[in-house]
């Protein structure tokens, strides 16, 4: 356990994962009172809202309305997810701390999936995105490859992949002169075990010996929680998590949709650990509160029904 | 992760954890439906009922008619629950297989308050329940510390007291002459964490490096899948777990206990990690979903509801 960071960094992403998903609409007014009470906790950096195409994501059509109604707190960035220039142009719109970004899937068959286009094709449209960064001076700061660990179109990724992924990001930056300051392997749907966690970082660190990575876990089978302790013992110091386990409700009928990892569970085990997380954890239980409040059904997370330790040992 | 086990033991417990925590009354018949399902999974040990004061878990008042009732499989024990002789006696007279067990709170306050007994006057209780045990000819197999991380009204529990608590039950047995085949450290009201497991199977590991561990985990504040893979780590090859997450302490003495570690997720995290449990992931799903159409109501655990990778493989 040596390599336990002594603090963890946590990219709170409950309310762009979590109402997304939501089958019935969410009050914008909803959203950003659940926004305002994170950036209470603790937490610095909320992504609040995906710029995505309202046809496909309904639940993401009041973007530029809620990204417009915060009222923001000092020292807290509140971030937005697009995945083309289109996106990205809508969100420079509002007031977000807009950040570019670069992603891959791991999988090619789930690119040509979903995005209708193979690796290749899909690292070349990001040129676009990079060269409109460049040209607004537009910090590039999130990298990732998805599906890192699996893909249900293509099967278990091996980490000679991932390696190959994260060369291909790193080349792509490179091509515009970009330093990488962080990337995240992503389970974007749940095919990550420990020994996998293991396996890709161990790759990654071993050609990239400098390389900060963070990691970004779902629960849909319940590993979430042993791959993030996998993750801190080697090292890792920044997550990707949601509020409540947002993203996905096990509860009402979605079948097989789970949540990211829950915010509140995973920095209770940081905390509990030793590994500060600079966030209050009661706070995030109140926000977890409400977010179960706000979609009006269970969501997963468990450390809102049993409540801290501290409040035992007081 | 050399020290990860090969193979692991799951007994499973939701029958008994589950059902004595559920509000309304289940039918016994459905008790036994489940219990037989389990057993066609290739688990090769079902805790079935509990044999406790029907005044204090009404749940648990058709324990007789529950045993008696369960048409066996060869190759797979069928267990009870009992605190004392009174209740191992009622077991007796049953068809389970019945095997003696000692077990002793971590925790003073823990004993004094839910059996109004400290633990000198525990230990000394279960002199006569070892006394009938090898004048009877029953194998004593169990053993366990409880609350063995912490306690809701002692706080958290160092090493050291389960270690003191451990050399006292190894007296005890050796009193009678008898081995200990495997001790459990059990996280009864949901204080574990991955370094305090840790901390805990090393200390005992160091004074009795030969003594066979197992973990009796509960899901309480979302660490149980991580707090599973430290005791692998630790090369630990037995858990308790529960099916579907079914389960919880009666007298945790909070609303926000929580189900035991759930069986088929676990089974599926050993099992992606290339450990053998000897289960059939697919009939443990089955018994999950029958599990929740019994109690009427949601259960936590996920693999249930995303369903195993080996399919998505084939």
């Amino acid at each position: 356990m040596s390599d336990l960071p002594r603090r963890v960094h946590l990219h709170e992403e409950g309310p762009r994962e979590g109402f997304q998903m939501e089958a019935g609409p969410i009050a914008s007014a909803d959203k950003v009172r659940l926004i305002e009470a994170l950036a209470r906790t603790g937490l610095r950096e909320i992504q609040c809202v995906s710029f995505v195409n309202p046809g496909r994501v309904p639940g993401m059509a009041d973007a530029e309305l809620v990204a417009q109604s915060i009222r923001k707190r000092q020292g807290v960035r509140y971030t937005g997810l697009w995945l083309n220039l289109r996106g990205m142009q809508r969100a420079l719109g509002t007031p977000l701390d807009i950040e570019g970004t670069v992603s891959i899937s791991a999988s090619e068959a789930f690119s040509v999936r979903n995005y209708g286009k193979g690796t290749a094709a899909l690292l070349d449209a990001q040129r676009t995105t990079l060269a409109f960064c460049v040209e607004h001076a537009i910090a590039v700061t999130r990298a990732s490859v998805t599906t890192a660990f699996g893909c249900n179109l293509e099967g278990a990724i091996c980490a000679a992949t991932v390696v190959e992924r994260v060369s291909q990001l790193l080349g792509l930056m490179d091509e515009f002169g970009l330093p990488l300051p962080i990337l995240r392997l992503a389970d974007t749907v749940g095919w990550a075990q420990p020994n996998a966690i293991a396996s890709a970082i161990g790759a990654v660190r071993e050609r990239w010996p400098a390389l900060r990575l963070g990691l970004h876990l779902h629960d849909t089978r319940g590993t979430a929680m042993a791959n993030a302790l996998m993750g801190l013992q080697m090292g890792i110091d920044t997550f990707d998590s949601a509020c409540a386990g947002l993203g996905g409700c096990p509860f009402a009928g979605h079948t097989g949709a789970a949540g990211n990892i829950c915010t509140e569970d995973l920095a209770f085990m940081c905390e509990e650990m030793g590994i500060d997380t600079g966030v209050d954890l009661e706070a995030l239980i109140e926000c977890a509160r409400l977010a179960e409040q706000i979609v009006g059904h269970p969501l997963p997370g468990k450390l809102m029904r049993a409540g801290t330790l501290e409040r035992l040992r007081h």
